[in-house]
């Protein structure tokens, strides 16, 4: 049976590259990498976090071409995909409708490239949602990362994903991916 | 030291979803999100192979944007990415470049989600890579995957990557990441 794992990708409140709190664009990238990645993983939803319609009604158009319109007879895998999409004005009406779902408020995650005081390992979190009924909302900023004040309430932040060498400005869509595989993909290392 | 790794997003020969060899198109987020994930793994090289010189002019401008022009100025970090990248007619010259490079032929690796007699697991070639001084080429198809007799030239074909449901249809920007993070990353489970 599928854990109650949420997804979301945060457009406000976001740091721009001079430290300015600012709200980014949702680009249709996101939707579409985002979703197939989270259909592979089983994440019950996957929410695109905006607070203005004039973005979100975007998304709504490009969801409704894959979910109603030409696209989803053209290909329907991708159809698929979209079933997990959801948008939300912002992290407390995920955290709602999650908690009506589930009948409990989520654990929320995120993950940043600075260490934490809940800062916590990919083996400890894949461990403790292993041994875990409770739902698991799990958070990507956008842009160069959700403002502060927002990332003190989180429960825990994940590592920052390190390759072998010192550069570390991966794609959020490539991130999602390695952190959906490190906590919810098979075991192959065994 | 970083390891003797590259990488090829191949765009001909593949399959299209009506099992007819084509050429796919150079698209603009391969290059980007690609780049950013092969510098981040210390990939030597991330090769867009393509034969026809009007895509590839197209994906030389974008690279001459970030490497030459204001792109560069006004992100570094991007700037850093894209010096991974180059761009090769076909499969043939890219194992030529590496080949030249290193002194020796590159052990060629790809993924596919059916098996072959030569598929082979994550965990095993990445101990083999560890214990190895070869340079290795993974290589990764468009479409609905590289042509057959092409494939059956390849020395290894890497499992399918499966999430615990049944959907198989990751974005190629995620199973670049996922495989990259398998093979070259940090043993994060130990």
């Amino acid at each position: 049976m599928a854990l109650p794992i949420y997804l979301g990708l945060v457009h406000y409140p976001i740091y721009n590259k001079n430290d300015e709190v600012i709200t980014t664009a949702i680009t249709n990238f996101d939707i579409h990498d985002i979703a197939r990645t989270s259909r592979t993983y089983d994440v019950k939803k996957y929410f695109i976090i905006h607070p203005h319609e004039s973005q979100t009604k975007l998304a709504q158009e490009i969801m409704d071409y894959w979910q109603i319109g030409f696209g989803g007879q053209y290909n329907p895998d991708r159809l698929e995909a979209f079933s997990v999409l959801d948008i939300k004005s912002d992290i407390k009406s995920a955290v709602e409708y999650i908690t009506e779902c589930e009948g409990t408020p989520p654990i929320i995650i995120t993950t940043d490239a600075r260490k934490f005081p809940n800062t916590i390992s990919y083996q400890q979190m894949r461990e403790q949602i292993e041994n875990s009924s409770k739902p698991y909302l799990i958070l990507f900023g956008t842009g160069w990362g959700i403002e502060n004040s927002v990332m003190a309430e989180f429960d825990y932040i994940l590592e920052p994903i390190y390759g072998p060498g010192d550069y570390n400005h991966l794609p959020v869509r490539a991130a999602v991916a390695i952190i959906l595989d490190r906590l919810l993909g098979e075991k192959w290392w065994e």
